[in-house]
């Protein structure tokens, strides 16, 4: 509610000089989302994304591709010829084509079709079509746009403020899990898994994470015992980015839900938004 | 305790024009909870539930099925025969049997019992009679139904006001599982286990919640690189479902802490404790 | 500072009639902490513990007990009737012995001496010495006893008091392990380790919680899929319990910091514990 | 920017009288954050350490060490030898040597340098030498130093508030993990892996922290079931330390919100927003 009020922003590379008239109806119809012409549009692109990103994933699995050669290999060429004629539209349509191309997802459009083109120089980067997934991210707008939209703006809005505890945690994490790894390599040594210390230091996360594989274990009383406070300790550690977190978004959605306009009486501020008389002298706060 | 005041809501299929006595009668000890035999009612009824539970739990234990297979198929039928004489009796005294039908306690009451009679086409279909544990959400109300209740509800609640948060997390952590998983497939291949993309995405998954069950595990050195950064994200992105519902729990508790006292002019409620003039009307409320 | 004002509550068994003086002073050195005679006495007592502890835990180790057999045979006779001296020692002195050993540190001491007697009957319950370790928790008050027990009260108010809520949560937990543990013993079968719905329900909680041993791991593509679900609910509801907890302890922690004594002029109440005039008036708050 | 406004704190061994002028300009460059020579020596140290710290990690790799021996023997001697000189260096600069070298930093410098000349009497010493990375702690300050060190001055001081609460937890888990390892060990016994106390102790530590390697698993029905409480238990408590972190990190980052204005009367500051009147001498804080 309270961000549908906040207008849509347009993209900067959708500001400027009007089109021509069938390059501004296309315009309407690729990155508008109010008219039926425009939701439309979007339902249709969703779906071929989802289809196009399951038909890349279902053709890694070697007994599907075995039977069904033929048919993945045409619809990954459907879907690229599809996405390819929309990104020409899109840059016949957008206002300024070359910002566009620069923009988030100007590039990941370009991912999205490009390694079909190269998969005859290298067969592997195909799987890079996954990167289709990410071109969902722009249709949550045929959800409830402006509301995701502000949801996912306070939630990134908290995690850029806690930015730098968050540096300053990820430095301790890394410190901690490279000398607990080289202590483990001297400790354990190569029976039990602990080759090297890059290896150590690889089981060092997969433990103070608790993510715990298994494939590489302590297997010595002292090693075990080192490990032990590994573990208490990421358990510990986890309330750290958790705590800042929550401290930000608390801080973040107490600001977001507090009117900052002055009474014009007393002068008070801090009133609900849905106030209309102030709460400390009583005079209208609409006038 | 301030749950406790509010007036247990009637559920919607019980709401309507009064039935014969004795329907009337079965009503009240069915679907009350005040009355001493409707208490007995409900205390019976849910021994009987963890009983039938139980029953098909240890029935699916070979050793056990083997030495009392005539103990388990009769008892399978006592509990089947009993609900649905239950579900009967439930049906003859609601006042609206088919809203009954459709909600939710009237599908899991139907799912109790349907399995056992089906399982003469579908062996397999009578571990649905699982489904009987649901029941029990109904026998709450023997334990202090209202205090439970209130407390379920302030969870579901504050469940509720986050779910648009929750869900572009979610899509986060999808996108996110999707493109790392399909990195992994390309960088680790099939000698490590990750045979396809979908499987390499269920790793993924495996990974970033930290559960990290050891069956697939990275082996070279590039791939455990990538997996350590999962791992440390998956550490991080934790905080994120926690902060949102700490955040959103505690507002919740302090809108239940608000002053409930109504503005003698108009009426409102819902003023801080700290005010003093209705923030509606600008009426003063101390007086 | 805050909880050191707060005098030591009395426990029940030790209000009474003055006894005899040399049980007074027995009872001042063993139940008290004030002394010399008394902290000398908690000191030598937490190290005579430990040390038992240790001596139970290392007894267990296949190669020490082969190699010292008398050693730990004698140890735990001695530290058995250190305890037992102790034990009767404290009935002597204690004002209400009765009271004691029902209490909760009566039963622990019970049980610190009587597996050793009775491992003539039965070996394996001597293992139950390990109880010990519970005797250390009153010797918490030789580190400075009413700071860290204030700390754990109000750890221990905060918890009883979102008490139902996390009963509720408890229940919810349950029931979905029931539910999707029965739901992968139908889909996987016994090939991948689901042989019974109790092992499945063991493997889900395993799952639920993110400990993930691998043990139990879903082969299939469908049970694959049933678990990255489990994982991801997982991860979602751990922030469940942390929310309730988190906002409990924040009411608590404000609840204890903030001087509900109104000023005298003005009537307004919250100030800080430190303030000495009234922040809305400037009215004295110590007349 | 809060943070940015306090001074950078000297610290107390290059607190002191002059030295001579050398001494001084090397003491800038050295210990000091602010000219454009201490700048690049900053940048180029860290380079340096990240550098020596790879070598270490990277001699410890089997095939990497067979192929390239004698670069990593040189290689190890040019940092040592490098950081050598630093040390000496720094000990010339520096106004109270002695105070340096029992310092922190003075103690991690020693460590980078001395395994090197030790690894002559013990080869397996030398990879201490990755006590390095603690010495880049130091070169935070290339970052913007005060902003970064400001926030883990509020990390630790909301942790080292939380200390004696974070105590008590750990106390429980301790106590907890030697019950429950104890009960395990007796309930499995060593067919399962449980072959000793301790070693149940570190399976229960693995199975609490929800780190689960998977290498010892309960086998039996009852161990199953215990090991499903502590499971339960464990994703429980993790909300314990998470909630004290948190509420302790919103106060401390309240207490950072505090109006710091002095009053004009008294000079004391640490008013709260709505204060209209100094808390400690009544004087009005609005003339």
């Amino acid at each position: 509610m309270k961000q549908s009020r906040r207008p849509v922003k347009k993209n900067h590379y959708n500001v400027g000089a009007p089109l021509a008239p069938w390059r501004e109806a296309l315009n309407v119809i690729i990155f508008g989302a109010e008219t039926r012409a425009a939701k439309i549009f979007d339902v249709v692109l969703s779906i071929m994304i989802i289809c196009s990103v399951l038909a890349v994933m279902l053709g890694s699995v070697n007994s599907l591709q075995e039977r069904y050669t033929q048919w993945f290999f045409y619809s990954e060429w459907f879907f690229t010829l599809l996405f390819s004629v929309e990104y020409v539209l899109r840059l016949l349509s957008v206002r300024k084509p070359w910002l566009y191309c620069r923009s988030f997802f100007g590039i990941v459009d370009f991912l999205s079709i490009i390694p079909t083109y190269l998969s005859f120089l290298m067969p592997d980067i195909k799987y890079m079509l996954i990167a289709r997934v990410l071109r969902l991210l722009r249709v949550f707008r045929i959800l409830k746009l402006a509301e995701y939209m502000g949801e996912a703006q306070v939630l990134m809005y908290a995690l850029s403020r806690s930015r730098q505890k968050i540096l300053v945690f990820l430095y301790t994490v890394c410190t901690l899990v490279i000398v607990f790894g080289s202590l483990m390599y001297v400790v354990e040594g190569s029976e039990s898994g602990f080759t090297s210390i890059p290896k150590s230091v690889y089981w060092a996360i997969v433990t103070l994470t608790t993510v715990g594989y298994g494939d590489i274990a302590p297997q010595t009383p002292l090693g075990q015992m080192i490990a032990s406070s590994i573990m208490i300790m990421g358990y510990g550690i986890i309330a750290v980015p958790t705590g800042i977190y929550s401290a930000e978004l608390m801080k973040v959605d107490k600001a977001a839900d507090i009117n900052n306009e002055a009474c014009p009486d007393c002068g008070e501020t801090g009133h609900d938004y849905d106030a209309s008389y102030c709460k400390y002298c009583g005079h209208s706060l609409d006038a």
